[in-house]
């Protein structure tokens, strides 16, 4: 299995200290050694760094850990080879463009018999049942909507196509296309929203602290979304088994849904 | 204007000498300093670095210097803006998806009032004449082929879009598949193909030597396409304007084609 990591933000925001707790996993607490990825959106532009070596060594986590990209929509995985091969073109996130806005997608999970059929656009490149639902539901949703729908249409979208993937196996997924970050859940996720006043957090995987009092400003919010808590301090909320979020500006917006399964 | 660089080489093959150079035209020995990028194939998968400061001095480029990623197909770009502000969405090289391949795009030159009917797919994210010259491309190669044609016939296929957009101005630019990779020049484009028995090379742009002697194996096959000659010792062959050729396991494969403009 893999584990999820995003941030999502009211001000572009560093997201070093959750990432370095985050890649202890790819090798040090965890055992997710199969590459790994991250993409940090810059308004509608993207950084996209992936990497078929464990995150926790990479020259290029190496970079991450040292140069302050600073962004209001990230989205982070490692992995564990459930399905496909490690190779570059099987590591998370994924990306595509639809309606001018790029979109950005890691799942955590393992999907049974999924093999939707695809039309011409939007195929995989490689070879894992994420990147195939990923497809699936990026040419679901340019069949629904003509154009870039408000976040609320997407909201409701992507929940009905979610509810019809999970069945499917285990179908954790961070999903954003730089506004506004979906997060569902089958088994494993979580999240807390950091804001004033802030206090000072320790990571749960290495020996660290930060004050974010010192780092932030009254009106900064940061919402940040785990497989598993990053923090040994902060308040953690599990989603419910079946459960699609959205968060804008550093917060959840949507009340607890019905559980689906 | 802006430059462009790309390899095509047989076995994979470290692109750094020839991008320690070419990145010097980015503040140094040139002023494109208004942001770069670089993609490197690996198989199907693709690394992609963009980044909106200059090549010389950017955490990221330097990263690119000392991290030997191996690609048997590579594109750089750095950007001296002349259409669209300097932001992320506004660096080359581009990417899109189709027929289940990556596709990476950049371009030199400026092109007026071309302004061609985009379809729901392939919008451009960014407001850049070059973005929108390769939505258009590979728009126009999704309705010319069911699914990924011979190289043969992609190379035919892309003489005739090329020549359908070089009218509107200057449209040297690079495009890769990470099977093959075209070049189109309008104005300024040279290659050079490296092979055995290999020699040193020495940059025109910083006083940096190789052997490759020492570096490679008697079957390596490495072609370098670059805006402007990148060493001092090799030879280096220029496209003539309208020119489109394809170069595959490092080697040019197209003859001299007609003139066109």
């Amino acid at each position: 299995m893999c584990q999820l990591l995003g941030m999502n933000c009211n001000t572009p925001t560093d997201v070093r200290f959750s990432f370095s707790g985050f890649a202890q996993r790819a090798g040090n607490t965890g055992d997710h050694t199969d590459g790994w990825g991250i993409a940090f959106f810059e308004e509608k532009g993207l950084r996209l760094f992936v990497d078929h070596q464990r995150a926790v060594t990479s020259p290029v986590a190496q970079l991450i850990r040292e140069y302050p990209i600073k962004s209001c929509n990230v989205i982070a995985h490692i992995r564990k080879a459930t399905q496909g091969v490690t190779s570059l073109q099987n590591c998370h996130p994924f990306v595509r463009e639809l309606w001018g806005r790029n979109w950005v997608f890691a799942h955590n999970g393992d999907l049974k018999q999924f093999a939707p059929k695809l039309h011409a656009h939007f195929q995989p490149v490689g070879d894992t049942d994420s990147e195939r639902a990923f497809c699936w539901i990026m040419q679901e949703l340019s069949k629904s909507h003509a154009g870039l729908p408000s976040i609320q249409e997407l909201t409701h979208t992507l929940r009905e196509l979610a509810a019809r993937i999970a069945p499917h196996g285990t179908f954790n997924f961070l999903l954003s296309n730089g506004e506004a970050l979906w997060a569902h859940a089958t088994t494993a996720l979580c999240y807390t929203e950091r804001r004033y006043p802030f206090t000072q957090a320790h990571l749960a995987d290495e020996d660290l602290s930060v004050d974010f009092a010192s780092e932030t400003t009254p009106n900064d919010k940061v919402a940040i979304i785990v497989t598993a808590p990053l923090t040994k301090n902060e308040e953690w909320t599990h989603f419910r088994s079946g459960e699609l979020k959205v968060f804008v500006d550093g917060v959840c917006l949507s009340p607890p849904s019905p559980v689906q399964s």
